[in-house]
Formats: C-alpha cells, sequence, structure tokens
C-alpha cells in the first residue's frame, strides 16, 4: 500500500500505476536523493527534531542501500512509485521506526527539486568537462596543421582563403561560450529548495541554511511556493545544451562535408568510420552524421519541457514528473556527441596535397585584390569584378592575368600587384585582429594553449 | 568483425560504437524485421535467386530466431549495431551458409523502412482501436448523464448552459477526426520499399509486387531513392499523434479543473486517484495532469523529427538512424495517454447536486434572452447587457427581475420573458443543428451509438 | 465604444487595447468574412428572421465595404479589434439598423472559424498549384536530361550512380505525398460551424445547411462546442507544411552543395544568385540557402500552434486569437519557397562535362560488381570490398583491375566481368521496378509526364 | 542594380527579389546601422584609410539620413535588398564618392551582426525594465494585500494556506531570475564583430579596439569566422525570452482561474476585461488568456532559431537572415506580455471576502495538524488521514471534530490541538525560512520593497 494511503479505501487501476510510475527513471537520481537525506537528517537531529540514534540508524540505513543499489541488487519496485518511496520504504524495511521520522519536515516536492538541482550540478560539471576535451582536441588539430591553408565559404561558396586553425578556433570559441552559459546557468540553480516541503514551509524549527550548507547550495531559496513549482532551472539547462547541440550540428555538417569525395579534405580513421552492409566500397563518416543529427533530440527535449511548464498554476502539479525524462535525455545525448566529436577529430587526418591542389579554384584572393586596389572600396569592388570576370571567360587564376591585361580594367594596378594575388600572399596580407593572418591566427593558438592549460603538458 | 568490413583494418572506437548503436532500441522491431525477412526470402526463391533448400533453412531459421527472442533467451550484441545484423549473424550462426544469401538484393537501407513501415501500421492500428475506446467511455459518461446540465464556458468565464452530454460528444468529434488523420496517414505509409537496396535498386531479378504483396503493403514505392530516403510518413504519424494529444491535454486540464474543490463537478474515484506524502487530506487527479503534462513530449518527439531531416541531402543519411526513438516513445506515450483517459472516465462521478446549485451564478441564460428579445441583435445585447448591470447591483439573477423594471429597460419584455429565463428553459429553447437542445443532443448521442456499434452491445 | 460594451462602465487601457488587438493582420480575412456575411444574411431572410429589406441592404453594404477594401479606401481602427468588428460597423455606418440584425444567431466564435476554414480552403488550394509547378519544373529538368548519370550518395559518400532523373523525381513523389497531405486536410476542414454561434447553437430558427451549402462546405459540423474551440484543422494544416518544407529543405540543401565549386555539378543563372558587398568573384545560391532557412518558421509557426492549444479548457480562449499570425505566415512562406525553388529549376545547368569526369572517383561501381558475383551477398560484398582496397592502393578504378588480379582475389571473376563495371554498365544492369535503370527511370517518367499533363502541353 | 553587381549580367527575377529581400522587416536595424557606420568612419579616418573630408560628409550624410528615417520621408527600396545597402545606396545619392569609402574593410557580414548584437543590448535593457515594472506591480499589491490568506494549492487540488504575498512573490523571485539570464546573455553577446569583414578579417590597417569601444562592447571578438556566423546570442536571448514566456504563461493560468465565476477571487477592472459579442453578461480576462497564449510564439520564435541554425557549415549563410524576424517578434511580444501583465496587476481587486468563504473548504489545516502530532511523521500522516475521512463523512472541517473523537483516533491529541487548526492558525504556525509564516512572509517583502527601491518613492 502507498505510504500516502491514510484515507484511500481502493487502490490505483493497473493503467494509472503503469502510466503514473516514475521509478523506472527518476532512479537515476538515487545518489543525491540519499545524500538530501543524509543532509536532512543531520539537520533534524541538530535542532532536535529526532534523536542521535534515529539519526545514526537513517545514516547507516541510507549507507547499506546505497551500497545495494550500487551493486546491483537493489530492487525497484513500481508499486512505490518513485525513487524517494522507494528508498525511503526500504529504509523502513531496514530500520523500522526511525525511517518514518525522516520525512519529517520534508515533502517530495522539496525533496525532489533538491535531487533534480543535485544532479543538474553534477551533469554540468560533466558536460564542461567533456566540452574542454573537445576544446583541447581541436586545439590540438590547429596546432599539428599550423600552416594549413583551406578554403573559407560563405554560402558554401569559396570566400577567402584562411588558415585551418583558424576556423578550427572558431569552434572553440564556440564551446567557450557553451561552457559560460552552463556556469551561469549552475550559478543560478545551486540554491536549496530543501525545507520548502509541500509548498509553504513548515511549523517545525528546521535550519534551512544547515542543509543547504552541507550539500553545497549557495543559499536556501527564499520563497517556499517558487521552490517546489518552477523548473526554469531544467529549461535553461536544456537550452545551453540546445546550443551547444546547434554548434556540434554545424561541426558535424561541416566534417560530413570535407570527408566527402568532392571535397576531400578529410580522411577519418576506421576507428571512426563504418561501412555499407550492400555497398563494399563505402566508409561513411557515421559519428559526425549523428552528431548532428541527435542535435535534434537535444532540440526536442528542450521543446518538451517548454511545452510541459506552459500554461501550468502554481505550485506544484504532477505533469512536472515529465521534466525528468527529456533531461536525463538530453544530458546523456550531449555528453555523447561532445565525446564522439573529440574522438572525431583525434582521428582525421588533413589531405593536405588534395586540399593544396584545390586551392586554385574560386578566386579565393579576389577580396585581397580589391584591398590591393585603395580606391573607394565600391569602384575596386567593380574592379575586381571585372578581373574575375576575364578569369572566368579564360578559365584562368587572377595571378595568371598579365599586367597589361590588369592595366585595361583599371590603370591603378602596378607590378607589386602579384604580391596580392594567390592564398599564400592573401594570407601573409591578413592583419587585423581576430583575423586570419598568421600571426593573428598564432595568436590565437596562444591564447587557446594557455587557456586550455596544453602549455603545462 | 563488423558484415561490413571487407576493407576495413581498425575496429571502432568504444566511445563510437556506444554512440551509434542502435539494438537497444530498434530491437523493437524484431517481428516486422523478421516478417520482411521471410517475404524477402520466398521471393528470392521464386525468383530462382536462391534455391528451395537454402529458402527452407532461412525460414526456419528465423522461426527459431524469433521463438527466442519471445522468450527471452535470445542475446542482442551491441557489436552486431542493430536489429538487422543481429538476427542475420544469429541466423548464420544457426544455419551458416544460406544465411549469407538472405541479404541479396537488399540494403539495411530499405529493410529498415520496411520495418518501419510494418510497424506504424501495426502501431496506428493500435491507436486508432484506443481512440474507439475513450470514444465509447466518454459516450457511456454522456448517455449516464443525458440530462445533465453543466455551466458551459468560454474564456473560462460562464457563458451558456450545455448539456453535459453535448460537452463530452466534442471530445468525441475531436478524436474522430484524429482517427482519420492516423487512417489517412496509413493509407499514404503503406507502400513497400522493399527491392529499393541501398538507393538504386538493383540489377537481379527481383519482384518487388511479390514481396508487396506478401507483407500486405498496397503497392512497391515507385523510385527507389524516394523509398529509403524519406521519413515524411514518420513526421506524419508524429504530426496526428502530437494534435491527439493536443487534444488529450485539454481533457486532462478541463477534468483537472473540475475536479478541484472550486469546481467540484467531478469526483474521481480511488482508482485513479494518488495522494500526498505531506498533506494526508489530498487526493489528485493525477492520471490527468499527467495526460496533459506528457502531450509535451508527443510535440517534442515531432519536433525531434523535424529538425532531424531538415536539410539532411539526398538519400539515406545516418542522421535518419535518430527517427525510431522518438516514434516508439510517442507511440507509447499516446498510447497511455488514451488508456488512462478512457480508465479515468470510467471512474468518475459527476457530483450533480453540487453542479445543480452552481448552475445559476454567472447569468448563463443572457443570450437566451437576447434571443427572446427578437429585436436588432446588437440592441437586444444592449438591453441585456443592462439587465445584467441591474443584478449585479442587486446580487440576484435575471429571473429574478421583476417585469416592471425589465419594461423599465425595454418595453418589449412581457408575461413570456419569464419562459425564456433560467438554465433550464434555456436549454428547452436551442433548436439549432448541433446546438445544446435536448433533442439535438440527442441526435447526436444516437449518432455516436450507432457509429461507436454501443446499440448492439 | 466597443459593440460589446452594455455593461462596461470604462474602456479599456491603451496597452491592453494595442495588445488584444487582431486587427492589424486578421484583415487578411475580409473577403471570406464578406462572403461568411452574405451566406448568413441570406439564411436569416429566407427563414424569416430578417426581412428582404433588410437582407438587400446587407448585401449591398457589403458588397461596398469590399470594394473600398480592394481599392484602399477602407479604413481599419483598431478601437474596433477585430476584422469582423471593423466590418460589421463599418456596415452600420453604411446601412444603418439592419446592420444591426446581421449578427442575430452568429458569434464572432463561429464567425472566425467560419472565415479561417474557408480562408485555408482557398490558402490550400493555392499551395497545391504551387507544388504542381514546382513538379512539373522538376520533371522537365528531368527531361532535358533525361540520360544524364549522376552520383548517387549515402552517408553523403559516393554510393551507386543514378540518373539523375530518378533524383529529382524522388522529390516528384516527395511532393506528391505533401500535396495528398493537404488534401486530405482539406477534405477533414470543410464543415460549416456557422451558426454554432458561441458555443451552444441557438433558440432561433436557423437553418445551418443552407449556409453551408451556400459556403461550399461538405456539411455543419455536428457539435457547436466543437465547431467553435477546436483548432486542429490548423495544426493539421501547418503539419502537413512543415513536412513539406522538409522536404523543399532537403531540396535546398542539395542544390546549395551541387552548386558549390567542390560539386559543380550546377550552374545557377544569374537571375537565381545573388553577389556579395564584399567579394566581388561571390555568386551565391541565395535562394536555396533561403529556402532550406525558411523552412525554420515553417516548423517554427507549426510549433506555436501546438503549443498555443496545449492545455486549453473548453471552449473558445481568447488565447486562440493567436492562431492567425503563424497560419498566415506559414502559407506565405511555403508558397514563397514553392515558387523559388521552381524558378531556380527553371534557371539552372548542369555541367554534364563536370560530371562526367568526377564519375570515375568512389567506385561507384562496386556494387555491381557484387552483384555479378552471384555468390552469397556477404561473401561477395567481401571480395569486392578486396578488389575496392587494391584500387585505393594503386589509385585506380575497378575496371582497370587486370582480370588476373581479380581472379587472385575470387575465381568466380571471368572475361565478362567488365561489362559490369563503369558506371554506364552499372546503370545498364539495374532492372528492379523503381530502379535507377534506364527504362525504369524512363516508366517513372512517363508516369509523372500524364499525371502532370506535360504531355498535352 | 545591385551594388554587388561586378560580374553579373542578368538581375535576379522577381520572385527570387521578393523572396530574398529582408528590407521590410531589417530597417528595424537602421539606428544600429547607422550607429555602427559611424563608429566604422571615425576609425577609418583615425586609421588614415579616408580622409577628414571623406568622414565628415559621411557622418553628415548619416544624420540626415537617420532624420528622414525618423521623420518618415525615407524612402526604403526593396530592389537595394536591405537596411545596409538601402543606407549604404541612399548615402552615395547624397554625398557621393566619399560614400563608397564606408564600405573599405567593412562586409555585410560583419556588419549585420554589430547591428544585431547593439540592438540586441538595447532590447535586453528595456525587456529588464519592463521586468522590474511587473515586480514593482505584484510588490505593490501584495503590500496591499498584507495579511491576506488564500488557499495553496498543489494538482490544483487545496493543500496548505498561503499569505497572498507569498504566492505574488514567487513570481517576483521567478522574474529576478529571468532578468539575471538575460543580462548574462548582455555580457555574453556584448563583443564586436565589427572588422571581421566577410570571415577572415582584412590586410587593411584597422582598429578594431576603437570601434568596439566607440559602440561600448567589452572588446572586439577573438576570431573574425566565429565573429560573423554565429548565432548564439540570438538563441541564447529567444531561449531566456520563452523561459520568461514560461513564467507569464503560469501567472495568465493563475489569473484565468481566479478570475472564474468558480474561483472569483479577484475581479479584474473594466480596463483590462473584454466583453462578448453574443453574450451580454461576459466580462473576459483576455488580457492574461493572451498572455499565455502568446507564450506560444515567443517558444516558436525560439524553435525557428534552434532549427535554423542546425546543421548549417560554416561561415556565413544566407539562411542567417532569418535570425531577424523571430527575434523582432520574440522581443515584441515579450515585451507587451510583461506590459499588459503589469497593468492587469494594477487593475485588479481581491475579492476578500469571497476568499474568506472559501477557506474551510479543502482541509488546508491538515499539514499543519499532522506536524502537531509530533510523532513519526509517516505515522501523523496516517492519523491525520482518518480525521480527514472523518470530516468527510460528516462534511465538517478540521476544527469542527471534538477532541474526544480525535483521541479516538489517536491519544496523543490534546486541547492544545485547536490552536493548529483553522487557516489562521495554520499560518501563525509557519516559522520555517522561506515559509508562509507572517514573519517569513513580511522579510521577503521587505528585502524586494529594498531591492526595487520601493523604500524610496
Amino acid at each position: 500500500t502507498k505510504l500516502w494511503g491514510g484515507r484511500f479505501e481502493d487502490s490505483v487501476s493497473d493503467a494509472v500505476e503503469r502510466f503514473t510510475e516514475s521509478i523506472s527513471f527518476d532512479k537515476t537520481l538515487y545518489k543525491h536523493d540519499i545524500m538530501g537525506s543524509r543532509a536532512h537528517a543531520e539537520m533534524l537531529q541538530h535542532q532536535g527534531l529526532i534523536s542521535e540514534e534515529d539519526r545514526d540508524a537513517i545514516l547507516k540505513g541510507l549507507d547499506e542501500i546505497q551500497k545495494q543499489i550500487e551493486s546491483g541488487e537493489f530492487i525497484w519496485r513500481v508499486d512505490r512509485e518513485d525513487v524517494h518511496m522507494n528508498i525511503e520504504a526500504a529504509l523502513t524495511d531496514l530500520v523500522g521506526e526511525p525511517a518514518k521520522k525522516l520525512h519529517t519536515a520534508r515533502s517530495r516536492n522539496d525533496q525532489v527539486c533538491t535531487d533534480l538541482r543535485l544532479w543538474s550540478r553534477d551533469a554540468i560539471d560533466s558536460i564542461v568537462s567533456h566540452i574542454k576535451h573537445l576544446q583541447v582536441a581541436l586545439v590540438k588539430l590547429a596546432l599539428e596543421n599550423e600552416s594549413l591553408i583551406v578554403p573559407g565559404y560563405t554560402h558554401l561558396q569559396r570566400a577567402q582563403p584562411v588558415l585551418l586553425p583558424h576556423l578550427l578556433l572558431a569552434y572553440v570559441e564556440q564551446l567557450e561560450r557553451d561552457a559560460g552559459r552552463l556556469l551561469d546557468c549552475r550559478s543560478r540553480l545551486n540554491f536549496s529548495p530543501l525545507g520548502a516541503c509541500a509548498l509553504a514551509g513548515t511549523g517545525l524549527p528546521i535550519d534551512r541554511f544547515m542543509t543547504s550548507n552541507a550539500l553545497g547550495f549557495t543559499a536556501p531559496l527564499r520563497n517556499s511556493i517558487d521552490a517546489v513549482s518552477d523548473r526554469d532551472f531544467v529549461m535553461e539547462f536544456l537550452s545551453a545544451n540546445a546550443i551547444l547541440a546547434s554548434h556540434l550540428s554545424r561541426l558535424g555538417e561541416e566534417w560530413v562535408l570535407w570527408a566527402s569525395e568532392e571535397f576531400g579534405f578529410i580522411i577519418p580513421s576506421d576507428r571512426v568510420s563504418t561501412g555499407s552492409s550492400i555497398m563494399p566500397q563505402k566508409k561513411n563518416p557515421d559519428p559526425m552524421e549523428l552528431v548532428r543529427g541527435k542535435s535534434a533530440r537535444v532540440i526536442g527535449d528542450l521543446v518538451t519541457l517548454l511545452v510541459l511548464c506552459k500554461g501550468l498554476p502554481q505550485a506544484y502539479n504532477r505533469d512536472l514528473q515529465e521534466d525528468k525524462e527529456p533531461l536525463f535525455d538530453s544530458v546523456k545525448t550531449i555528453t555523447g556527441m561532445l565525446e564522439v566529436s573529440a574522438d572525431f577529430a583525434d582521428n582525421i587526418k588533413f589531405n593536405k596535397e588534395r586540399i593544396r591542389e584545390a586551392l586554385p579554384a574560386g578566386h579565393l584572393d579576389a577580396t585581397t585584390l580589391a584591398d590591393y586596389l585603395g580606391m573607394a572600396f565600391r569602384t575596386s569592388h567593380d574592379v575586381v569584378g571585372k578581373c574575375v570576370a576575364m578569369c572566368l571567360s579564360r578559365n584562368s587564376c587572377l595571378e595568371e592575368i598579365k599586367l597589361e591585361d590588369l592595366k585595361n580594367i583599371s590603370p591603378i594596378f602596378e607590378e607589386d600587384v602579384y604580391e596580392f594575388m594567390g592564398v599564400e600572399n592573401a594570407i601573409k596580407n591578413f592583419s587585423s585582429y581576430g583575423s586570419t593572418g598568421s600571426q593573428c591566427v598564432s595568436l590565437q593558438l596562444q591564447h587557446w594553449v594557455r587557456n586550455l592549460h596544453l602549455d603545462v603538458v
């Protein structure tokens, strides 16, 4: 029979029991649930609400239960609904009467929020650490290919030459902001709901600051209704994951493109490729396709949360039970995406020869040439437009146009124009802060080597 | 080693294996995968591509594997990636050489689409049948309360009196359209991709019409590239589920409201209520809260699919592996929602006394009164507005205003006005098709009793 | 003052008026609103609820108002809230007393649903016609390039050769299902809410079948509460648009890829390209990027609708006013996407030379070779895998391997193997229904030429 | 002809021009575009890239254009595509040659990002200020009703009594975190992309720190590719808005409920209510329904952004043009929601009498009674459950049970139990930090009065 069964005469139907149970997924929270119960028991004793013996019995029992769970012996029971009731009931089975006092001045409403915040805090720390690993993998790849020039694209059309490290570090920047978002979320969620009870607090002389401290929270939440009813921290966490997933989906797309026959810029090793059950020649960059694809579920998880909370009245509603699966799924998915992206980065080679051969196509140096002209920009844009048209009609590169022909287009061209042509020269000419000039990129690299502590390795 | 390992020298990393596996969820498809393989083997033999002995070995092996799976003996292996490879490899372990011929003129690309369409077809049939059950439950509730008048709301403000069956049948109508959407989807998806192979078809003399017929498909899909690359049938299915979920979320909201102390219109039995771990007096309509809440994940699942497919080039991309979990989750969730809603409908009582007492509030008869006036509608609206204002100032009902006072507002009022006042009279006066007039609602009820075959029960 | 102002003493605040107005967007419905009012007035007269003179005055007034609107003279007033009140109030200004009778047995609740269904019906017809145009453009492109072989991709890796028409017709198939979804939606929504009034119907002797017929609806909706409160038809419409948008986003992605320097398969004309404000050599396939990008808002519009309706109690709630802008935006966006896609199709050339040169790369014939071997498929997959490995080490094509070397890998190879190598031979060998074999594709083309009536042009 | 027309021979088709234009919406950015151009021109001159005369001509021209725009004289031209080209071309019309130099070392790619960040910064400041207004309105409402006890709900079932200010301050807390999220977003986006040019930076001697400072940015973005290609700041902004919208949707739901006949807790004034076109007695809380409903589009806007950016390769793609309308719509919508919520808060009265009468129902004091028992909580929960059951059977309140009967249930009950019964006593007994005890709530109120500077008013 349920722990809340007092006034009930009939038990719930099977369909309802199956539909409303959460133990199949919220057992994920067991460690944080026990952590919260320990802090609560210590506080109850300290405040004289339970005896030392009761506390000790509870703590010992919780230890035992945690061991059972971690060794796989613990039996989760659907008829005990959720992780909280499973552990509490098991504790009662184990230590008897003292266990019944553990729920003093506590409700499942504040308990589950406490668990969820503790779990999220750990999850954020873990994701941030995975972000760092991916950043390190990208910076290493950049260091290994420090002077490799690749086409830079806009509209997937060749635009200007860029140094490969410049491109890779763009992702490192984005990941850094992603980590920042997660850490801001962590700061904002790290407050304790414990002691908010059902919604209104309690008349018992509890000390919410004591449990808050014990659990590493910044402080107790100031308003007990807010404490049990809001899930903005889950929404914020899933938003941060969704934005991160969006960044990774773009990395996925780019590497899938670069691994194609047509681009041919990267060669993934066998360790990160898969084959085809029918086409023997295939070698597919599946992990990055899945990184791209799995971004969809991280976004879907966020939408679930937002739809879930829309239009709910205060305070706790059972709908909120549905916050957990999207949260768990989002964290698991994003973790895999980060892990596999780093793995992929560790297992690709850039096909330098192929890249070098490909560079002349697309007139990547056209903008540098426009800079050379130094006249009103709109005019120089026109002049270079004509040079490019000449190239197209002759199927040649800009640097292959004779000075004479150039002068026919504009008298400003002089012999030194050839120092502005060709991708090597183009790269050499970049000098603005954050640009793709060798020195500028080198400064960026140094920044990240220091920031990620790659120098001390 | 992988079945596609031919040209590969190294095996995939653990992280990649874990990240790319699908066996943990696509084993759900085992029955339909085996069904497809059986049809394929029969056809291969009929077309002379494999011998009768090979076919028999394959069919017998598949039988055996299905038995193993259903008895729980089958061992699913992550290193065998997915349901297709697990079954094929197990078949090879079991019957040897013939098994290697089963994948002739087939690819996992067309195989998985075949499985998915077969599975979806069954899932739709099951959901439609659950819809019928809920409709039946609602119609029964309507029959049991055929003459119960309740307030009808707009803006959650009392608007006009309606018969309870009228309100319940509004949901029945919506569910009928939901079923229609699902059946349209079923018709559209019931085409066979089998034989599309990787994307281009095959040069082997297969007969796609034979497998299509054997599997109960309408016809083979006309274009093999389309066959393997599109997932519009999943998107359509999940859209239909999302719209259905939206309807159920509204039913959930309404019944949660009606079960509140403030409304007090329904009394859910203990079989569909749960209690509180802290507040002993609570009896919560959790199942309907969760019906409302779980609509969020059905919507989230749809979003996942839409995001997933956005911007993918032709033909198959590994991203598409991610179509399954949202599909399975959506079907499981919507099924539970339907089941529990029907269960709830079977377990509520309408608090007729409370409802009757509540009816006078809110001037539900005001519009009927306006109809009475029969003058230009905008003018009668004004007149009744003044009557209502009089009631508000006196804290009375419309029917309590004396004729004299009414006449002061408009000379048109006569003694017969009182036949248009009070909710009973209001209901009596409704007569338009589809309206809440007793006879009109009775016709609706008869329609549904026939349509749902409740008359033959 | 508002038409509903009867019992109100104070007018709404400016912020509220601005926030709640809908005239800035729902005026889009003016034509269908007037159409509905005409049918309503005819019916009111036919049923003896208004006089012939009143009806004539109303009809004439409505004519005049429609003319004013279409000539741009009509003044839309925010203080008159919405399209219904603007037109009704203008009618009153114009024809006086009779106008006040028009709203007899009608509410804005059923009126707006009527308008919205009529508008949606027209919008669907228009979108379906745009779909046909795009199909025609694609089929023409296919006819112009009937024998062009291009690489077929899976995982964006070269898989097998396909005929270009085969690939283009895959989109035609998808568009056909998109049209089917829209037409199913059209059938389902084409029922009349008119006469449902606020939610409960009316006691006045109206004839809902008469207005339903006059407006081209299949029948009146059976349940008045359902009629005014559900927006499933908008959700279904936006779902169909979202799936269609998903298809177009894939076409967009593919053509952006194909227009890149690296693929170089298509050359868009200047009429569908744009340049860069800084890089003079750029020629960007912007329209198809925007087709891909705008799919996002079509999906966003659907999400808005689903979130909007989640958890609303019956019957009408003001929230539902928010159904219009997403609907209008979705229709406008998808229309543009279809139009521009067709325009793009009309303005690209396939770079046949470049494509031909590119074909040998990627061993597109490997699967055909496996078919040749005719042994157990898993074994032939292995054998061809070894051939491909040999090619990779020698940087050669399969057809360049000597028979002797082939025989070393498997003794089954004979001289006739060379009839299975090279993309032309590969294409020649495809024969299954729906495959990329020339004859199979030709049959498909004929089907679409007939179906789209291109033969009669 | 387009400013980028150099190598183009043909102009774009009408459909493409219509489809790709952005001037209809990005003109919103005019002020920030001009602000950016001013800073850019100053820098170009300071670095010797243009003359003082050129700069002065540019600045004067920009002033003139801003004036024209703000007075409504400026003619926006669709053939000039976007806000940047419209202003630059108008500048050229106005001041001639110098205008052509303004685009030196700049691209629309970095220009639009600069505009968008500046605009977003202002928008955030404005939203945060609207948040404060709403907080102030809620705190004032709390102060006016400092001792009003209302039912607290979980599962929309009556749970425990709470002080109204306690409930209102829960929203104030949530809004505070919303403001925090927006300000974190502001800090993260306040970096300058200007000078990143198309994607690679430039070889001209620009000073990005100078423009960054002039525009109030923290610093220039470190990586030019990142600068032009990422829209994470828009996603983060729209996420923050979506979470804020979720909070407001809950406030909307709650006040719609409370304004219903059944709850009857609040009476909105005529200034924030609207009537019905058919039901003369209706007075609807439309503004809060729309606050609830409009949350849907704020969520839809976020989804649009997330879908938009999914799977785009680096760097700029035209898809990104679609970031603006969702951003503008989200900001406009959330601003209206905040404004109207504050307006509503200023225009409601709590129906104290009705609330007082309603308080005895629902056994709100049951949990306080359980606390009184002071025995093992699970046991006291059982005991009180029995007391509630007794009340239900007798249709009485807890405080109406005689001591004798109480003692029959548990001998622990003594005379002092009546000090724990009734909502007033229940409130009096709460004492934990953040609870609904009078003193605890008073502390909260003081905190917010100080924090929102209401004390100095």
